[in-house]
């Protein structure tokens, strides 16, 4: 597929906010692209337009049977050189998504020229303050009218940005965690793995569930025995346990996340021994007892990396390394976030320059 | 809630389509009932307008964390009156699922108030020909501009009618159903019981595989031990051994079809001793093998009641009495739908006339 990418400038560009002030995913650029697949013509009409709602049938197949998926991922302003952090991922990830869901692929090469054709046109609006960035929302939704249940034979892409702050109002403070053991987000042999628009719908009981009992954020069991860690919110999550960095392996039910993945190999660069394995609730309550888990944390694109600081296990409330940022938690973030922002070398060629017609 | 409901009559009514060759779910009325929800105004905007596509924001929750819930009825056309069956249970039911979705609540009366004037004004596309009903939509989504991952402050109802035939092109023609042993619908502690649209979405792909190997429908097993019978398809399956009529026990995963309730009373009052319990598939294969399951059959809306005439179980093909609809399940079917059409007493005030101010 090599498709036309037609551009439609808006004659109305908005008032650029105070990214500090504004809350995650509320306030959205001056365009957005947009292209339509169909069972006889693929995808096509690929447009980058103004922002702006557009018409949906009552009976777009998304509305009733949900075969919808996302992306994340953030553009950082470094120096005023728009830059992005592994896209061609997230772009895989979502094929992987489509996949999954019985959904047409993208071309993930053409997905991401027209990325870098609207981040040039919203250059602009990618902040460059602290922990700034210019968030990208690519999805794929159905929107055939029609109420048979069957994998849609019309869909429509979009991307659509919007400018953060950090994903938490303060980002590197702890955060507390409600071991989840009634509700259960995802099993083996269902959808858990991909970026679906269900995931997150059915995980707000719990997650009101735990803000109800006075806690920030899920952590989920296994959605088989609920006695083995899988995420944490809408993140992937981290211990560290005898000074060796230990995360859930992928089962079927984790989202393979992209920040996971940048964060082993970093620590791996770091000289930390990274494993990744299956790994019981109550070794967990038994690390924080006897001290050898030290630190965890949560990640993802939205917030990077976010500490743990209380985790309530069988209704007990165990702090972790005091409730503060523990030191490799903060070595992680600090040389993620260093390689995301050029101040540090980018040995595996992760970031990609906007402007650039290398990658 | 006491709303008014403004009705707005579409000025170009469409041609009625020949219902016995239209598609399940692919023809729509002239009119649709939608109202808004906001968190400061609760439901409001009550109306009745012409079906017709209408404005989405590129960020509506529903289409990026599938906050979507929906349900699914039929209005029959008896001798020139519309009647509906159980349309209060659907409302009933359709709370629950806003409720597990931690979506607000709808006022049921005023909602089946509100689809007895849509049906009203579409009075004649109910059809009356065999098997032929009007199915009728109702549907919940988040409309929320806005990517933070919390339940959404506004949301759509809609409820939209298509003219329908028999869901199955020959609907008691018995169908092949493949065992699925590694992909999953649902499990305890999740959103199976929920009539949400992500369910959907992720029955598909198993959908597909049984297709390719040569079966209309999948019989799903739990999520835990992937042992345990749950539904068939998009229906709950019931199981005629030893005379007895057997089916899944709800568990939280299953779906509390109003079908399958009704059958339920249904079948006590013909004299069957029925049985809700956990089924083993290997229960099932044997059921089958020494001649005690003497007949199966899917039960939904949709279908109403849909034979089953092959099972493949561990790779297996199960013939379920001669691959031909049976006597009981022929029973039930004649006896629903009797009721339905009023040929037959309606016992339980299962009957409800759109005309009539009494219900």
């Amino acid at each position: 597929m090599t498709q036309q990418l037609q551009i439609i400038k808006s004659q109305n560009l908005k008032e650029k906010p105070e990214v500090a002030g504004i809350p995650f995913g509320s306030y959205f650029t001056d365009h957005m692209f947009i292209m339509d697949y169909t069972a006889e013509m693929g995808w096509h009409n690929a447009s980058i337009v103004p922002y702006a709602p557009f018409e949906i049938s009552p009976s777009a197949q998304a509305l009733h049977y949900g075969q919808t998926v996302f992306e994340g991922l953030k553009a950082y302003n470094v120096d005023g050189e728009v830059t992005l952090f592994r896209p061609d991922e997230n772009f895989k990830r979502l094929n992987r998504s489509l996949e999954r869901m019985s959904m047409p692929k993208i071309d993930e090469e053409f997905a991401l020229s027209a990325l870098r054709e609207l981040l040039k046109i919203e250059h602009d609006w990618v902040p460059d303050g602290e922990n700034q960035a210019l968030y990208i929302r690519p999805f794929v939704f159905a929107d055939e009218s029609y109420l048979g249940i069957r994998p849609a034979k019309s869909y429509k892409m979009l991307i659509v940005l919007s400018p953060v702050a950090g994903y938490y109002g303060a980002q590197l403070n702890p955060t507390s965690i409600y071991v989840e053991d009634y509700y259960v987000r995802a099993v083996r042999g269902g959808v858990g793995e991909a970026k679906f628009a269900g995931n997150y719908a059915a995980s707000l009981t719990a997650q009101q569930k735990a803000n109800d009992l006075g806690y920030e954020q899920v952590l989920w069991l296994d959605g088989v025995h609920q006695e083995y860690v899988e995420e944490v919110g809408s993140m992937n999550i981290f211990f560290v346990r005898d000074g060796q960095l230990v995360t859930p392996e992928l089962n079927g039910s984790i989202l393979p996340g992209i920040t996971r993945n940048s964060l082993i190999t970093l620590a791996r660069d770091l000289g930390y021994e990274v494993v990744e394995e299956r790994i019981h609730i109550n070794d967990v309550e038994k690390g924080l007892t006897d001290g050898s888990i030290t630190e965890v944390f949560g990640a993802g694109t939205a917030a990077v990396v976010s500490p743990v600081g209380i985790m309530n296990i069988h209704g007990k409330d165990y702090r972790v390394n005091n409730n503060e940022i523990g030191e490799v938690t903060q070595q992680l973030y600090e040389n993620l976030t260093g390689i995301q922002t050029r101040k540090l070398e980018d040995k595996h060629g992760w970031v990609f320059e906007v402007t650039s017609t290398v990658k």
